[in-house]
């Protein structure tokens, strides 16, 4: 089977990322040769445009700005990695790609959905996700999930925002067939099992 | 008379920051405020975005993500910077805007003129440069007049590219009226001479 781009979505503290690692170990175990990987980043020049996106800053950042070197790392981070990465048979697991975009800034900041589509259309060149696993956690969970460490410039934004993201990323979940929404809000071994489920009727649809 | 967007594009070595520094000092003396600032940059933010951009790196850096790079910075610079200025009644003068891009990104690397026009609506957002002198020089004479400094990632790409990105400005300066240029492979004296009377007679124009 060749391989496949498969994208992990949801708040921070959802277990994005114990949950990527078990995902990675469940491919790996069916013998897929897995490329883990993120957004914003996943290449130098995309790693250093994240830590402009994340770092606290006292300057105003405009929203338009923001949408723009999210999609700058995107594209790096497409052309020099993801598509080699398929290209060469690897499967790709990425700890969020575009629908982070319309819930963050279409969905928290109010960025013109139909922009960021455009923009999509563009960066991605026909390049979509074939199975997207999104974990849903109430904003006051996921950030208490945290446990106290510093928040990034996204975090900070407060519940408000973060309930802005989430109510985005459900309606693009009951929308797209290729998203699977798993309740985080759960014991770790019931999200797994969800998981496990939603990435074997993923490889028996890939299979025919 | 309200303050005026102008732009000063041309290759490096063609006598941009010593003609951006003389037509400063000329509008003063005409008792403007003028904040003078420079793309990409202009803000905290930006500047970070130029060091990106600017600095060679091993990594190859992908076309459109280096225009949507440019285009984040811009959109800051604007909304941070350009606007409030105008805004207060400023003259803005700045070391390059989106001809260059057109110039560079366009011209230089090949990336699709319609596209950086559909970006350049969005972000601009209405605002176009009042006056853009633009200083023509052949890339040989602009590298030589580097002095032997480090290039950067820019002037690294040899005269084929510096020398489509010149066509390009070459090409718009014919077609727009707002683009007066000015030939800059001359001496100093000959070339101020020059800017001063396009700058009298755009002040001239304002005035009716």
């Amino acid at each position: 089977m060749r391989g496949r781009f498969i994208t992990v979505e949801g708040a921070e503290g959802a277990g994005k990322s114990t949950n990527v690692a078990f995902i990675k170990r469940l491919l790996q175990a069916r013998g897929m040769v897995v490329h883990a990987t993120r957004e914003p980043g996943g290449t130098p020049l995309a790693e250093e445009i994240r830590r402009l996106l994340v770092t606290p800053r006292e300057e105003a950042v405009d929203a338009t700005a923001e949408t723009l070197l999210i999609f700058a790392a995107r594209a790096q981070h497409l052309a020099a990695c993801i598509e080699p990465a398929l290209a060469a048979g690897r499967w790709v697991l990425c700890d969020r790609f575009t629908d982070s975009t319309f819930a963050y800034q279409g969905g928290g900041r109010g960025v013109d959905e139909a922009w960021i589509e455009q923009l999509a259309d563009r960066v991605h060149g026909g390049r979509c996700p074939d199975l997207t696993l999104y974990l849903d956690a109430p904003p006051a969970v996921g950030v208490e999930r945290l446990g106290g460490r510093p928040l990034d410039r996204f975090e900070a934004e407060g519940t408000a925002f973060l309930g802005r993201a989430r109510a985005t990323f459900r309606r693009r979940a009951a929308g797209l067939p290729r998203i699977v929404e798993v309740d985080a809000n759960r014991p770790l071994v019931e999200v797994q099992a969800d998981l496990a489920a939603a990435i074997e009727r993923a490889l028996e649809a890939w299979r025919q």
